[in-house]
């Protein structure tokens, strides 16, 4: 048994409740949650696709834990192992995984799983496929971040812009995932860095991951787009959508220089078309998006514990709130209304 | 004095006028034109567009001819120089015509002067800048289609799709544009290349230039993306829209694999927004666009113009008729019907 938060319906507050967990089948492995972060897409489930379909439901996807037990089958991992649970799986054997290329998803886990770890519990089993095994020393309550976020805004530069060293670079909304996208930009030697979000608040904490200038949408009358070109001499080399709104989107993508500009689309939304004028595109400009910033989990997971680790990579910096999983729904009010940036769950209050 | 064909008002057929020239002025170049096409871009502004404040207006900037008479200051050109007028002109000296990128136009020449070479007629005028000289051995009666449909297509797929060998591509819409990103993806090295028409009379030519499959959407009670994906497992690697259409743009970018698919928008339109959900791009898509297959026309344009001498190029097979300047509105009407490939009107019969 688990002490898990279960979301019964859409758009109403999570219920701590005991559910009965499986032991692990064949290739499956089972996970004592030992933190997990609330990310926007878990709201975005609860409170804007509205699928009743897919409910009840155990939500949460960012998450670091320990290996509790195996299943038949499993040689990778062993009780005690540190681990990061992967939404987007890791067969190493399917096309998408052989190739030598960052993509998406494999035939393992479809898209349609996206919350499929269901870290607001206790114990979770998953697919030996969904889980990356990590450095013992990791501290777990900081490193369950590396379990979305992090890797999603980071890697959208690093992986999916590809930015390059001297580039001029935009990331709209500074939540989790675009302070992230702006320490990527920063990592790739980026110059100017603009972090663009209607919320001021968060201009303060964009500085410390490397934003170098400020544009808050309200102050201007023009379309940001323009206020962008007027700033860079034409526009942002590299743009960065970071908020799952379409209408960003397409700002986004405007906001680019012709000829070479990339605009990446890092936030999730399913509800509404994404659209510009086919001659953006014309003139240049490639529209791009990745998930899990284009990492393969397996590979990717340790290796950013390891810049950690390391100290190359900012982590502690995101998590402005400790809480126990049963204070779940007060992490998902702060979310709610922008006053967090991460807060992290613990399943296990002493 | 020069005889040109004049578009008086959109909608209506063009009128064969007597029209004063202006001598050349300062870096400006008068060009005798010897042959020009009828590219579907000149019906698209006469027809679709409809943009009245931009008549009357001479159409017409796929062609080659020679030089008359060169203005003061002009050192590049002289009397008797075979050139291609460039749409887009290649300056050498603002930011976009510097960085080594391809790119779709610099200072010298806005977009909006699209149709500015205005090659329906016996003589032009314009700046050095959009100028190239080509070996004087070329056919000009030829080599004019290398100045937009050739090198729009063709330098899609090399250019902006970057084709890569052994792979599975997609053209939709088999006009010039289309035939000649054909070519390109064949040329590339591509395995597999889908022609997708709705005329199921453009698979014979289209196989000419390398097409190894031929769909047609009418055949089909499915979306013509999930008919790709069945045939390829999964999607193509390349696709490439040559039709202007922006639900054809739409289905090309869904008919790419997802993780590493790369769809290039190569047809004109500016009437409608193009649009997906942003989930097809998540999914590891890349959109993008191209004018004049990203060449820069000085550059690349002699050395299409010698890929074609060296039979590395096929010109000669696009070219389905041959009119003089006065037909001009038979060639018309032949488009609009989907009656050829490339009309190449003469303005000069003998």
């Amino acid at each position: 048994h688990s002490t898990k938060a279960v979301a019964w319906e859409p758009n109403k507050p999570l219920v701590i409740e005991d559910v009965e967990v499986a032991p692990p089948q064949a290739n499956e492995v089972r996970i004592k949650i030992v933190a997990t972060g609330m990310c926007h897409t878990d709201l975005y489930i609860l409170f804007e696709s509205m699928k009743k379909e897919s409910f009840p439901m155990i939500l949460g996807h960012e998450a670091a834990g320990i290996i509790e037990s195996v299943g038949p089958g499993v040689t990778e991992f062993q009780p005690g192992d540190k681990v990061i649970p992967l939404f987007i799986s890791q067969c190493r054997e399917c096309r998408f995984c052989k190739i030598h290329l960052f993509l998406f998803t494999c035939k393992g886990k479809k898209i349609e799983q996206f919350a499929g770890t269901s870290t607001f519990s206790q114990y979770t089993v998953v697919n030996q496929m969904a889980v990356a095994k990590i450095d013992p020393s990791a501290p777990l309550d900081k490193v369950c971040l590396i379990g979305c976020g992090i890797c999603t805004g980071y890697g959208a530069a690093v992986n999916t812009a590809k930015v390059e060293p001297g580039s001029t670079c935009a990331v709209f909304g500074l939540g989790a995932v675009g302070l992230a996208a702006v320490m990527g930009c920063k990592a790739a030697g980026a110059k100017k860095i603009f972090a663009v979000d209607i919320n001021p608040e968060k201009f303060e904490k964009a500085k410390v991951f490397g934003a170098t200038d400020f544009v808050n949408p309200k102050d201007y009358d023009k379309p940001i787009s323009q206020v962008l070109a007027e700033m860079t001499n034409g526009g942002v080399d590299y743009s960065l959508e970071c908020v799952g709104n379409v209408e960003v989107m397409r700002s986004a993508l405007e906001s680019c220089v012709k000829g070479w500009g990339i605009s990446v689309v890092v936030g999730w939304t399913e509800l509404h078309d994404v659209a510009t004028r086919p001659v953006q595109l014309i003139a240049g400009r490639t529209w791009k998006g990745s998930m899990f910033g284009g990492f393969k989990g397996k590979d990717g997971v340790p290796e950013m514990v390891k810049a950690y680790l390391g100290k190359k990579l900012l982590v502690d910096e995101f998590i402005t709130h400790n809480m126990t999983l049963d204070q779940v729904n007060d992490a998902i009010e702060l979310m709610k209304h922008g006053k967090c940036i991460r807060t992290v769950l613990n399943p296990f209050p002493q």
